[in-house]
């Protein structure tokens, strides 16, 4: 099974790579923008939200194909958002997965630009998805813009700014993640159902699926910062504690953590199961994203 | 003539200033944010891509109403892109519209998530209009994220960057206003045509329009920019020459600009008078813009 998984996901990491590439390849784009665009794009990451959204589609009978446009949507946003958190006057990094930062390697107005055009392209990418209906694409753009926007992602990324070296309790904290991490989960493997066809049973079953994801997605990356290889990592570890940023490990203890961690292992399968997909891909990725080390 | 076309335009901006301002209150945004975002929203601004949006929709049987969640989405993404020009890493504007600038008045991180937000927003908008189908809402997105993108808007601002304290022609000057400008202009008054129902070749037509709307609407700002009023424009003038930007006055004199602007003026009207809506409100529009002093 775990030979089976690593296939799966660099199979299709592979192929959502190459969409992603292409697309931008072949706009007419200002050099210096281009570049930065696919500078950030090329820069690896694990690309876990379109696995999860072409897992979903295939657990209900949907196909990699029905989905590949708004996988590759989503994980434009998913660069963009990346791209501004690293920014100075946000979180100030100057690495992520091993190489510089986009404004690093660029300059500041460049990364900010280059997270502008990759957040707009997101939704034309999806209007020019030949697979989909009009209103297939309205409410995939719908469900997007409310994942990633002041009501989502970018109000988890306001509320994480302004709780830095402040105390926040586990029910803030995790409100924070649910915002900045889980809703676009949540996006990827609902949609992936949605257009699949599957139920509005089945659906929201899979929703409740990625909270769990979403919980524990974060839970390990709290973990690895404290327990992390940082040569695996491509990023410092311990930049949690120095920020005296609340996480899991801080409020639980590792024990804790790891222990919530597991609840959230046990609750997303057991809703695979009731929704009779637990021989799906969304089952070997719980434990893929629950153990990695990376 | 005048003051009919004035009362035209107050009407709109209320109508279209208390649409915008109604849908951000009601969304479930972090008070930081929504402060921010709408304080730039509520900062004024003209609305001329609304308002040339509804009175394009107007000269061809349409009515405010039909567009209205579009133009309330345009003016979403022309906001974002002025909290964003104006950053320190791009134009590092302290003053628009005689306010302090977003980041200013907020910070630097809360203005770019700001404008992230605002830009999401606008596809989110669009979505939910209950007056468009879901093939007009596709077009729509569609045409909105080329326009705004890295093809459009985003690419004329990374290239109006790269031209600073830079030696441009007229053709390269053209080229980036066309973008950074002309483009959500262009969007503007084709698509408040499409949406009333227009023909292609009324389309076409309003879209040549609003090519040479969007040169005289920037010829007559780099006009103001050396003969303006500082207080009625809210911000320094001669900004341009200190910053050695190509301007038309530069390039062509002050008599050279004012005689491009004209001959566009000219065939604005020309081809209102070939597509048989002159006496719309989209030709008193031409001499506003062209003769504004803010």
């Amino acid at each position: 099974m775990a030979v089976q998984l690593n296939d799966y996901i660099k199979e299709n990491q592979l192929i959502v790579n190459q969409a992603i590439i292409e697309i931008v390849e072949r706009m007419n784009i200002p050099t210096t923008l281009k570049n930065s665009m696919l500078y950030s794009i090329k820069a690896g990451g694990k690309r876990i939200r379109p696995i999860l959204m072409i897992a979903s589609a295939e657990a209900f009978g949907g196909t990699r194909d029905d989905v590949l446009p708004v996988a590759v949507a989503l994980e434009m946003i998913h660069t963009y958002s990346l791209i501004h958190d690293d920014l100075p006057a946000m979180d100030d990094d100057q690495l992520r997965r091993g190489q510089p930062t986009n404004h690093i390697q660029f300059d500041e107005a460049t990364a900010i630009l280059a997270g502008d055009a990759l957040l707009t392209m997101a939704f034309q990418v999806i209007t020019e998805a030949k697979q989909l209906s009009a209103e297939q694409k309205v409410t995939v753009i719908n469900r997007l813009s409310i994942a990633s926007g002041s009501s989502g992602m970018v109000a988890g990324q306001i509320l994480d700014l302004e709780a830095e070296e402040k105390q926040i309790d586990i029910a803030q904290l995790e409100q924070i993640h649910q915002l900045k991490t889980g809703e676009l989960l949540i996006f990827a493997v609902e949609m992936g159902a949605y257009l699949a066809g599957a139920s509005q049973t089945e659906r929201l079953a899979v929703k409740q699926y990625g909270h769990h994801i979403g919980l524990l997605f974060q839970i390990q990356d709290d973990i690895l910062d404290v327990e992390g290889d940082q040569i695996k990592l491509g990023k410092q570890v311990g930049s949690d504690q120095d920020n005296e940023k609340s996480t899991y490990p801080k409020l639980l203890g590792i024990d804790g953590a790891i222990k919530v961690k597991e609840k959230n292992v046990a609750m997303a399968i057991k809703l695979l199961e009731e929704a009779t997909i637990a021989n799906s891909m969304l089952a070997s990725l719980v434990n893929y994203i629950s153990d990695r080390d990376a």
